[in-house]
């Protein structure tokens, strides 16, 4: 039996498939791939050390073990790559790594560790509407703990957080990790009287809107509706105002100081024991966090944080930037969020019927890369291999052996494979590899033991600005005794280096 | 509009869905996972410093850009995992990672130096049958060369194979990269007279299985047939003895040394200019690896290499661990092919109608992983994080701030998150966490200032066979002032690496 699409493609008429990557998809070359290769095990050190240990899962599971938990419901359209076994089950592509966490949780929970604390790192895929850096396949770098009740966990993760932003180069005051608490507004949502699940959505749909449109927004969006700013009038969830202002009030309570903020919260819930547990939950945290050294300067209650506030069941935070950069048409602007969390108790549930309390974050890999590389510019050693010319094509073997010589000297090198009639060709491309310089072994260095070494990187410097004078006193291509080749090399690199 | 599976489920009765792996793909626990991604980077290692470069495609690609390119034609039934988007098109999840690199060079062939070196390492997906160790994910970790029509190319990436292996563990002698060429095969078959394409392939299919029937298994089957071990009559190609005899030459014709395999291959391919050209090639590429110090104890010519003769078009190689293992009965056996690859000059062609030359290597991850923990073991430190008990939930802060402590010395440690009141428990979740020991402040040890070091190795090797007075000479268990914790963790710690 040939697949479908193959037979399709066969029957159509034999034009050439055309040659790029899927709508919404990317390619990384090159440091692109070692940089984030490197950030990745940055990360996976701090949660190793944490006591995390690793996890892989297929990127394949089975459609109803994923179930519908993308944690954005704003976004209805959003979905998973699934498609229809022989056997007429349905396969899918994780679309996050906490999914296939809680499936892993279920079907070992026999043999794991109670708790079970695992980090994994991987792309996931979304079935969404491609956009300007919005891909539907991405990494995410993810450590959970399933199985601890108490919000100590929640601490540790956020802690945890700031470690992984500080080991991969973003200093304390650069950084924010911001806490709060869902119970907290579970608890000003029973204080107004509002019990209905349907109404009880709807006001968190609104909050989930606080980042774009503002305290006033939320105010009108909660009560009879509000003029969107493309003109059309967006219906309000009808709350009276005096239902409406405990909620602003809480997505407004922080303060000065942790304390303040608790004090502020106390007042928004009144005597609601649902709130009065998140608000101790909240404090509780803070209380781990200050133990461990975790200032306000690097984690912080923060009642205005929304993201997620739908999907977690308790603690919710979210890491935010806040060094500014500059975007392409020299605007400051900042970049926001790259990791967020919290706690989700009933993701197993959905397997065993069991309530297992888990907690955990996930970081935004592709965003945070995007982020260091705005900051600091590349992190990695950009420069290519050496290349060793081929002059003469009846002599590969002596070219070869010139690689080999370098190589076993710890130095990155090549022979250039390309088609050496035309030797600017070959510097070309040695340009093309960044390299930062080429061996030159002509029968004239042959007959006389030497070999050439040609500094690209200072021909290129020198060619942009150099004068005359400069040129003849640096020049850019000179001669070495044959066995000097490998010593002169490597301190030309280590020149680079420095 | 909700995704067709999603509904799918919803209607369905509200049964629980079953927490499993999908069928034929699995989990990664832990160690499996930190030493393949080690062994990905010492690969990684070796390709960057030959002067490779990175690049990882997207996991996605366009159905008709990865056109049905499956090396292995015998399993017809074999195929890509594939989906139609809303827009009718067809996505699919790559099954190689050449497929994808012909499609990346045509896409970016004005950008890309030329040649294109790199490598990339990665999971694929087949959507095959699942078998015992025969799965639907599995890794890659390959390295191209296109645009480079010298052989020396093909003998640079074998001379790399084999510096791969050593630098991942199997040093010389346990392992063998051996180089055959298509062109020879072809000559064989111009000079028997075989022109008809459909021949030749049955030829091929034959050829491919010289490993599982011998010499005698590929006469019968070229000729009239054969009958199977499983008592089915197998047609056979129907060539005369005297067309059969030189293709059974030329799978026999290995020598003692590289000069006599070439010299039995001159005698049979005749004055066929393609098979001269072949031979011609395989010469230059000992000579080449000579130069290289590659002997032939790490890389030979060998006739016998079938494996993915149909697909490449030149030069084939392949990599063999040598060693013998034991298998779950006992049983001696070896490990066999690990990697391979060759020369493929038409797969940019399907893009572009031009012919690009390229050669490559593929190292499949989990097989030579899987050699790997059989011939040395675990290679890496199976030692859990400490685990600071809790016996005082009302006191979790001065457990976290001694885990702090801990972590602050560089020390992989963590707090027990559990439900703390059953103690027992908690020596058992470090027991399964592989923890070396656990630290415990009650109430009495926090009066004098004091903690106890609970020694788990020692404790479960005295378990198993100490006396009592080993008992009472080696405790297990002892106290330590609180200032000289870290200390007395760091000692333990570092006798337990010896």
């Amino acid at each position: 039996m040939i697949w479908g699409p193959f037979q399709m493609v066969k029957d159509k008429k034999q034009s050439r498939p055309k040659a790029e990557t899927p709508k919404g998809f990317r390619d990384y070359f090159d440091q692109e791939v070692s940089e984030r290769n490197e950030m990745l095990q940055q990360v996976a050190r701090v949660y190793h050390h944490h006591g995390f240990d690793a996890l892989e899962t297929s990127a394949v599971e089975n459609v109803d073990a994923l179930g519908k938990f993308l944690p954005d419901v704003d976004r209805p359209n959003d979905g998973v790559f699934a498609w229809q076994e022989d056997d007429n089950s349905w396969l899918a592509l994780r679309y996050d790594l906490t999914a296939p966490l809680a499936r892993v949780y279920a079907q070992y929970r026999n043999e794991l560790p109670n708790p079970y604390r695992r980090y994994s790192m991987g792309p996931v895929w979304r079935n969404e509407k491609p956009g300007p850096g919005r891909f539907r396949q991405f990494y995410q770098c993810d450590a959970d703990t399933v199985g601890a009740s108490n919000v100590s966990a929640d601490a540790e993760v956020c802690a945890m957080l700031a470690d992984a932003l500080e080991e991969v180069g973003i200093p304390s005051g650069d950084y924010i990790v911001r806490i709060n608490n869902r119970k907290i507004l579970n608890g000003v949502l029973e204080m107004i009287g509002l019990e209905n699940q349907a109404e009880r959505l709807a006001v968190l749909r609104v909050i989930d809107k606080f980042d774009k449109v503002g305290v006033q927004g939320v105010e009108e969006l909660l009560g009879s509706g509000r003029l969107d700013a493309s003109g059309a009038y967006i219906d309000g969830v009808g709350l009276s105002k005096d239902q409406a202002a405990p909620v602003v009030a809480f997505l407004t309570a922080k303060g000065d100081t942790n304390e303040k903020t608790l004090l502020n919260l106390r007042d928004v819930v009144g005597n609601s024991s649902t709130g009065l547990e998140g608000i101790s939950e909240l404090d509780m945290m803070a209380e781990f966090l200050t133990v461990g050294d975790y200032t306000s300067k690097r984690v912080q209650l923060d009642p205005s944080v929304v993201r997620g506030l739908e999907y977690y069941t308790g603690p919710v935070f979210e890491a935010e930037l806040t060094f500014e950069i500059y975007d392409k048409k020299g605007r400051k602007r900042q970049f926001g969020s790259v990791a967020g969390g919290g706690r989700y108790d009933d993701l197993v549930k959905r397997f065993t019927g069991q309530t297992i309390p888990a907690t955990g974050v996930s970081i935004g890999v592709d965003r945070l890369m995007a982020a260091l590389r705005d900051k600091a510019g590349s992190q990695i050693d950009t420069i290519g291999p050496v290349v060793v010319t081929v002059m003469d094509r009846e002599r590969l073997n002596d070219y070869i052996s010139i690689v080999s010589e370098l190589r076993s000297a710890g130095i990155r090198a090549e022979m250039y494979f390309g088609n050496p009639k035309n030797f600017g060709n070959q510097l070309k491309y040695a340009d093309k590899r960044r390299s930062p310089l080429a061996i030159i072994e002509g029968s004239e260095e042959r007959d006389k033991c030497s070999i050439q070494i040609k500094d690209l990187i200072l021909g290129t410097q020198l060619a942009k600005s150099a004068t005359l004078e400069e040129w003849k006193e640096r020049p850019s291509q000179f001669t070495v005794p044959r066995n000097e080749m490998v010593s002169t090399v490597q301190e030309m690199l280590k020149a680079l280096k420095k």
